[in-house]
């Protein structure tokens, strides 16, 4: 696992080079000097470039070698095939990072990606930071140093905020800007991140939200090479209070595809993004439009939600109606006001409108805004509302009222309020925004954006806690060099790490069998062991509900010729006799290996519900207990196990430690390549589960 | 059935009066005068107020029995209790269609609701047509007939066009007027329905689907009283080939509540509501945007989707990868191109395009527009391409040349384009529209609605056919009065009705069950059979399993005894003897009735998978074979029933006839008010369904 880097040089530099710099504004070479001098860097600029004298009155030097002191950053706008060297050169004038705009590494293949992995190992010896290549450079709008080319910083400027960007796409942050500006929010940061050579996409989230200037840490992610480094990012910005929201894209095989073809991005299984980002804290959004609704909410308001509780209010009951249907899909709840507050509100509302949840108070904002604001009050100061909605259709008179009395409302408590501001009067939604309350185009945005506001604290609350991993002793000398292990070897690593297995004996001969079984109350099952026989039903190797010693005796020489005439090479140990539970509930619970995440824990409904329905929750490791117990509950079939019409409730508790004891080991032994119990007999509470089939494959 | 009215007279008046109309164009009965006259009304326009000579100019009557002629329509604005009072004076005066502004009937309670059923009766004796009460009016732009009170239409015009709306919320139809005024789409109609109290939101949507001049209809509904209605008016569309657009709001429990509180419409379940808008070809969107959405691309594309498959060019690999999964989500797919259509985009792609789907051709749009322009010609000529999509980010440049090459792609076949043109040049979008070309805010919104024309091909290919139900003879004399059936009684009207039941006999002495016993190859169940007791297993009147004859004579005594400690005053008539069918896939198939769509037929998936997940799929009657087999192909658990991992491929087609025959049998018997077969036991191919347990309860 890599740590976390300091990025100070590269995103708060003393003095910037830029390397390849021209007078000509227009092309990527030219922007930074522009930029750094429009937007009003405090610190020196040194452009390079042997060709020039000045660029626009600014002294050019020839050589980065050439300067009066070592810039703390240099911009790269040189050729591809000169960018090593042009590092090297940096690193002998002491500059601590770099940003490198020049495409043609990783991304166009083979070739492009020796030269990277070139880059990488001579930056990597001196420690030089490295943004890029291929990519559209850095932005710290606090500190007015604006080394990122995109276009929509050329037109207009945006204001320095709360808001911190990172981008695996290198036009999504011209979007970034646009939509921002188009909203009136400011952004601190805005960084892309290109082919993460060096800095990668977990470096720069974790930078942002150490900075005290930054409230909302944000990005588009395509794919990361680092799990850890992504979870430590999230630790961060736990730590210090901060939302962290992501649109990961290239969720399927194919979109993957083009996300790799775009940047060269490695990607793990979209559904581990998924597991792990819930799992640390973070938030991921569906679409664009979420994730900027998303990063309004947690820039504007400095409400907290502390429950899942909507009230709505709106001039129009078609807006509520539609509004409570959002709530409920959105997993928010409709809240009940009291009885009090319906009747207070009641008392001044219209012949028609309506006092209880979602308040419709008719056109009332065009007779006595200082009604509805009244109504407001009552609705957010209730103790069953943590959320006040309130939705405006048309509203095109009594602007100035209205945004006051939303205003005077938000004061009352730290309940958030968000506002819809359907096709009114257009200032109002920047000056409502300018008083803290975000203010969105439809209901259907502002309900999603209260979404992230209660996922964010059940979340952070439910964010996985530190939890020390047993060493898993005396595991790692029962695992062979590599391989599947035999049922029988693989049934003594899960006792080991502490896994219940079903009772059974091995037995080389019939006789052995037959005794086996006798000693077993109830039916028996037999199975071949050989490690050589992965698939043992397919084999012919498996006898299961045998009831008496004949049964036992034909199964025994049945199975092993079978799996003789299977597999005439493989190396026949015995066949396992073992005791056959049923009435128990299946699971099936396992390890795999993400390529991004590492070790990934599943647990899922085993038997027929397996067969139809994918119905199964993933985990990264490191677990801890409540997380686990979230993944089993999650499932579609938990019911069955939770005692579901008049069954027996299930010992759950000891899935949770099997889960566990999963983690643990996937940490502790890393050739474990992938581990499936199937199934795991789930039995009453009290009574345990027990691994009734295990297939460990070790790499 | 109440048949679909014409509302010729309503919506396409020669001449209007205004019963109640004031000088005060800010008030509701100031509005129609102004508007009719501001939008050009070419027919007469009759002001009615004994207080007024004239109103601007435009003479005015005192009643509206002093016209020179009977007015086509009239609208009224008069005080509640004077409502039925003008009703009467209007049907002396020849007027044919009322609409009538006032509120205070219905939507406030029981003496409210005892007016509007006078106004209802006395209406319907000389058939007048009246919209509303509690409505915001009617207004149909290509006859200028504007007597909607919006504010909306006070400040600024909107061009007549060929959408058509109905909306079931007031205030929805400022929001209408607004947003397809920002969009620069023009309008047809714009109808507030109000109270229903005579035409209906179906009369409006069939009677707009039937104007030459509308191409798409579309409505905000919050609930109906008479499914059959809304049937007709879907048949209209399809007959017409138009799409119809509806957003359903009301969805939960209480949002449906606060619906009702709102315009006091009747609602029955939203699940039956879905199943009937897909049944019946209806496009239901699933948020305000979407509806805007969906309503532009039928409004401004002439393009048809053959098929699912989408094409997407952008100047952003970020957008491009973001819509592949967008695409993916939305239920669509992404096209895979031909290695010509590949080499030659690539051939005039820049050096870091894709010239894969989606095609990235980077900042191209700026260099070459006519290059762009070559892409999407050979993108939507390519033959895998169904759709094309073309996503812009912060495209500030070339707009002329690009719209231009745009439209021309879009020249070349019938396959419709969409353009996402996200934070660029604002006029961009508009003149894409005013070009046939649909334009979006972002691909989100282009993604969507490109799946709302590939579901209306889809849902137009699959509305139902008819179908010429069985009249089920001699099933209606087998139903008692009222009240539940005993298993016996209920084995037999599915009998009669042609729906297979498990072997049995009823026996009515502990001889009797176990010589039916002895006649029954394998185990047998025993249940209690009595129409006064509905639960039979609560009752410990069922035996399961019954594996000899003492078994059989056992449980004989044992659900006789417990059956009358259960209920000891139940007629208990004997003890049914039934074969157990193991091996069979369980299914639960039956009847309810909703209040607004009649007859509804269930099919879900029985035993375990019931228990813990709700899986079933609903179709209003009648059904048609292909709904049918939609229905059941439609659950989760499906794949038991076709084959899944191995196991035999069940009688599904005996399933579809029993689903058929239950719709068949809702019809024919409108006494029987629900119909339960659990288990219905699915059968191998060819061996058929039977039903093991019945409840019929007759109303």
């Amino acid at each position: 696992m890599s740590r976390l880097r300091d990025l100070t040089a590269l995103l708060q530099p003393r003095s910037v080079a830029i390397i390849g710099a021209t007078p000509d504004v227009r092309r990527p070479g030219g922007r930074p000097l522009d930029f750094l001098r429009r937007y009003g860097f405090a610190g020196p600029i040194y452009p390079v470039n042997p060709r020039y004298d000045d660029i626009d009155g600014v002294r050019c030097y020839a050589k980065i070698t050439d300067l009066p002191e070592p810039a703390d950053m240099a911009v790269v706008v040189v050729p591809a095939p000169a960018v090593l060297q042009t590092l090297r050169d940096c690193q002998t004038a002491g500059v601590k990072a770099l940003t490198i705009y020049t495409s043609g590494f990783r991304e166009t293949g083979a070739e492009g990606a020796a030269m990277e992995a070139e880059l990488i190992e001579v930056a990597n010896q001196a420690g030089t930071l490295i943004c890029g290549p291929n990519c559209q450079g850095v932005a710290n709008f606090h500190d007015s140093m604006i080394a990122n080319f995109t276009s929509a910083l050329a037109t207009e400027g945006i204001d320095a905020g709360p808001i911190g960007f990172v981008s695996q796409s290198g036009l999504f942050t011209g979007i970034v800007t646009a939509e921002l500006r188009r909203r009136g929010l400011g952004l601190g940061y805005l960084i892309s991140s290109g082919n993460e050579s060096v800095v990668d996409f977990a470096d720069v989230l974790a930078f942002m939200a150490e900075d005290p200037r930054i409230k909302v840490v944000a990005g588009y992610m395509e794919g990361i090479r680092d799990g850890a480094k992504l979870r430590a990012a999230a630790a961060v910005a736990r730590r210090n209070g901060k939302p962290m929201i992501l649109l990961k894209v290239g969720r399927s095989p194919e979109s993957a595809a083009a996300a790799a073809s775009h940047t060269g991005a490695m990607a793990g299984a979209y559904e581990v993004y998924q597991a792990a980002l819930a799992q640390w804290g973070l938030i991921e959004v569906d679409s664009i439009r979420e994730l900027f609704d998303a990063i309004e909410a947690f820039a504007v308001t400095s409400g907290i939600a502390r429950g899942d509780k909507a009230g709505i209010l709106t001039n129009s009951g078609g807006l509520g109606v539609f509004g409570a249907d959002q709530v409920r899909s959105q997993g928010l709840a409709m809240a009940t006001f009291s009885e009090t507050t319906v009747a207070t509100i009641q008392d001044r509302l219209p012949q028609f409108g309506s006092a209880r949840n979602p308040i419709d108070f008719t056109l009332q904002a065009f007779t006595d805004p200082q009604a509805v604001g009244a109504h407001l009050r009552h609705m957010i100061t209730d103790d069953d509302v943590d959320i006040g909605l309130v939705f405006f259709g048309v509203q095109l008179l009594n602007v100035d009222a209205l945004v006051k009395e939303i205003t005077d409302a938000d004061a009352l408590n730290e309940k958030p309020i968000l506002v819809s501001w359907m096709l009114g009067e257009a200032s109002a939604p920047r000056r409502l925004r300018d008083a803290g309350i975000p203010c969105y185009d439809d209901p259907e945005s502002a309900i999603k954006a209260a979404r992230r506001l209660v996922e964010h604290g059940r979340l952070a609350a439910h964010a996985d806690a530190a939890r020390t991993p047993s060493a898993m002793d005396g595991v790692a000398q029962r695992l062979p060099g590599a391989g599947t292990l035999s049922e029988w070897q693989a049934r003594a690593v899960l006792r080991v790490a502490g896994i219940d297995t079903v009772w059974g004996a091995l037995a080389a001969t019939v006789d052995e069998a037959a005794a086996a079984a006798a000693a077993i109350d109830g039916p028996v099952v037999l199975k071949i062991e050989s490690a050589d026989i992965a698939h043992k039903s397919e084999a012919g190797g498996v006898a299961l509900g045998l009831d008496d010693e004949t049964a036992v005796r034909e199964a025994y020489e049945q199975v092993t010729t079978s799996a003789r005439a299977y597999a005439p090479d493989a190396d026949i140990t015995g066949v396992g006799v073992y005791e056959m539970i049923s009435g128990a509930v299946e699971l099936i619970v396992g390890i795999s290996r993400d390529t991004a995440f590492g070790p990934v824990i599943l647990v899922g409904m085993g038997g027929i519900m397996a067969e139809v329905m994918d119905d199964s929750a993933l985990g990264v490791a490191p677990l801890d207990r409540p997380r686990a117990a979230a993944m089993l509950a999650s499932l579609k079939g938990f019911p069955m196990l939770d005692g579901a019409r008049g069954r027996p409730k299930c010992d759950t508790a000891a899935v949770v430690d099997i889960l566990l004891a999963l983690s643990d080991l996937a940490l502790a032994c890393p050739s474990i390549g992938e581990l499936d119990i199937n199934p795991l007999m789930v039995m009453p509470v009290g009574e345990g589960a027990k691994a009734a089939d295990a297939l460990i494959t070790v790499s």
